[in-house]
């Protein structure tokens, strides 16, 4: 089955706000197993919904509408249904029952909502629970699925009610059998991954994507098999051969982040870590304490910004600042080894470079990073020269402290 | 002049990756003064791209086409073109010329790199110097442009050559003067905002939208004059309105951030300011950081998230920790002048809260924050109730923080 998508609202033709449900439904949709001819995005323009809306049922086996199914004066979707498909407004006591219940008699706000309860005739409701309930209309035999605008609430009955009713549509024996993962990379670049995956390509009835995201790099496996046996038996195939092929610098799978990672190896070997930055001005312990149970693990950090701080926080030695610079490997080292022992843990890792876009100088431009890492009493340096922005340069750098945490974890050394 | 904007690439319907170019350009299209009719997303299939193509020459004054333009076997925009509007592949030489003479005549990938020298017959080449050049193709008088995917080199083409060629190609008489503004706005929920600017809505050739971002929302103000001076007039008359109907709930405009405000405040004042962070751990000390040329305003931070922590590296006393536990309004307190202290800053400011998922209980639930505010001597604490995920928790509370000591810099209470 194929499907198209379209959206619809002025806030994204005028690009003031990004279209982000198309996507998220053309990847549920293309996991599952469908194929999505075109995603549209239109105005709040009822002549031109009716008509974007025709022409799909005309080429495609179903479609998904999204945007425009408000209470407010610009949502117009409705309207253009009635209009061009002959569906006039009927009112649908169960869903005005709900926006009663929720506002009570005497709000305001639930005249106001009443709009809501008006849907176009024959609209199947696909959750009448929800805020906003969206609907299923058939239409020359072709499932329409009208959903809102809104991402949370849209991804919802998306997922819940769509992809189930779909399902039911015509059973699953035109469609393919999906499976997919994302192997999560860093510390290889985007060219030399597809060297070392680029054999594997040839292989029909798979896909092999690569997709650079901040510092890493994403590589998808898809396979499309005609039977599940055939899907389970390439894809075994092809996922033993992807992790052979590129080994330690796959830190993760599909949604793990690099310090969900991280969090796992230290949670897993009973350990705790801290963390003193400078150039990276907390975002090092952003990711960590991000993840969820963080506090089994971190201890907490020192942000010092100053070398004061330094000083007075992490105990580095001002001789050494006088002596090398706070962005040098013995004040790493230092850093490393003072907040781990003010913290009291097996494992400390600190950061000090300079991220622009000033303070460089000819001897360490912008970009020079120390890492230390401290590790049961033994402390080690690492020196980086990253490129790009301020933000690119943190970024770069936090990942780059969590990797060597995560290998130090695994007894692996970075190459 | 009304334009359509067509995405090519299978990576786009598959939903892998999120479509960021036709939104960007949209945007600057609109500012510009252009209307879009319709963004459309396809695959790399010819048929359909020709298809699409034709229809929006026929409904539109131009369109821009983004997408497979590369030299990998996917990109098929060339030859759809070729088919659909009847103009076969021709060499050009002078792009050929710089292909060679980036990659040395030598080099395999320069004859890899030849199909890139193969444009429609009749096409202008937009900058020849760039790495993917993007051209200009007349078809019945519609010019239609066509750009790479890669949303750098997308925006840079579009902004550089495609705006200026499309002013050229009808003179600007008849498109609107556009006057924009966005007003960022924390502390007030959308609904109150909308209520508050609803008067100003009616206002014919003018438009206010209602962004929630994150913790915030974004007001946009959009002026479509239909001379300089109407637009000037109008956009002054509204934005006096509109900043005086919200008052301090604005806290900046446009591309300001809450941190570079805070931070060119405590620049202005000549202060400076230190950051003792639980809950947060670390997304205080790292938005502020995220603002170049921070080091100037800020000088570190602790990110205490264990108790020893906090009496080591804080000095808050342990029979604080013992009589009120970590999340209160004294521990707040004594972390704020903490901080202060040890970096001898005039301005201190402390997070402690629970950010979930675990950690709540019923007298003080998920979502239960404190922050601490120490200036020049005087120390006050806040108690707040946030709603959300871990994520949401962290962001809300960060963000509340540094607008308590804007409001602070300010002069102003939090309402």
């Amino acid at each position: 089955m194929i499907g198209e998508i379209i959206a619809i609202g002025d806030e994204l033709t005028s690009g003031r706000i990004a279209n982000t449900t198309s996507s998220f439904a053309a990847r549920q949709l293309f996991v599952a197993g469908y194929e999505i001819l075109a995603m549209q995005t239109i105005g709040d323009t009822p002549e031109l919904i009716g008509e974007v809306i025709k022409q799909a049922v005309g080429r495609v086996d179903f479609v998904i509408v999204t945007g425009g199914l408000g209470a407010t004066t610009d949502d117009l979707t409705n309207k253009a249904v009635a209009e061009a498909l002959n569906r006039p407004p009927t009112l649908y006591p169960e869903i005005l029952d709900i926006i009663r219940h929720h506002m009570g008699d005497t709000d305001d706000s639930a005249s106001f909502l009443e709009k809501l309860a008006w849907l176009p005739k024959g609209a199947e409701v696909l959750n009448a629970r929800a805020r906003m309930a969206g609907y299923l209309l058939v239409y020359e035999d072709t499932p329409i699925f009208f959903l809102p605008g809104v991402p949370s609430q849209m991804e919802e009955l998306l997922v819940e009610h769509v992809l189930p009713c779909l399902a039911d549509w015509t059973g699953n024996d035109d469609r393919h059998h999906v499976r997919q993962r994302v192997y999560r990379v860093f510390g290889l670049h985007e060219n030399e991954i597809n060297e070392k995956l680029r054999r594997l390509e040839k292989e029909p009835r798979s896909k092999i994507g690569y997709y650079p995201v901040n510092s890493e790099v994403h590589v998808s496996l898809t396979v499309l098999g005609r039977s599940e046996e055939e899907a389970d038996t390439l894809f075994a195939s092809l996922d033993r051969q992807i992790t052979a092929a590129l080994g330690d610098v796959i830190y993760g799978l599909d949604h793990d982040s690099m310090a969900s990672v991280v969090g796992a190896l230290l949670r897993a070997g009973g350990k705790k870590i801290s963390v003193a930055e400078s150039c990276t001005g907390g975002l090092l312990s952003s990711k960590m304490t991000g993840v969820a149970g963080s506090s089994e693990w971190f201890t907490g950090g020192v942000v010092a910004y100053s070398n004061d701080l330094k000083e007075d926080l992490l105990g580095v030695d001002n001789r050494l600042l006088a002596a090398h610079g706070a962005v040098s490997a013995p004040v790493a080292r230092a850093m490393a080894a003072g907040i781990a022992g003010r913290s009291a843990t097996g494992i400390g890792v600190s950061v000090t470079g300079i991220a622009g876009p000033t303070g460089g100088s000819e001897e360490k431009p912008v970009g020079t990073v120390y890492i230390g890492l401290f590790v049961d009493g033994e402390v080690t340096d690492s020196l980086f020269h990253f490129a790009g922005n301020r933000k690119q340069i943190q970024e770069e750098t936090a990942q780059t402290a969590l990797d060597l945490v995560r290998r130090s974890l695994l007894g692996h050394v970075r190459k």
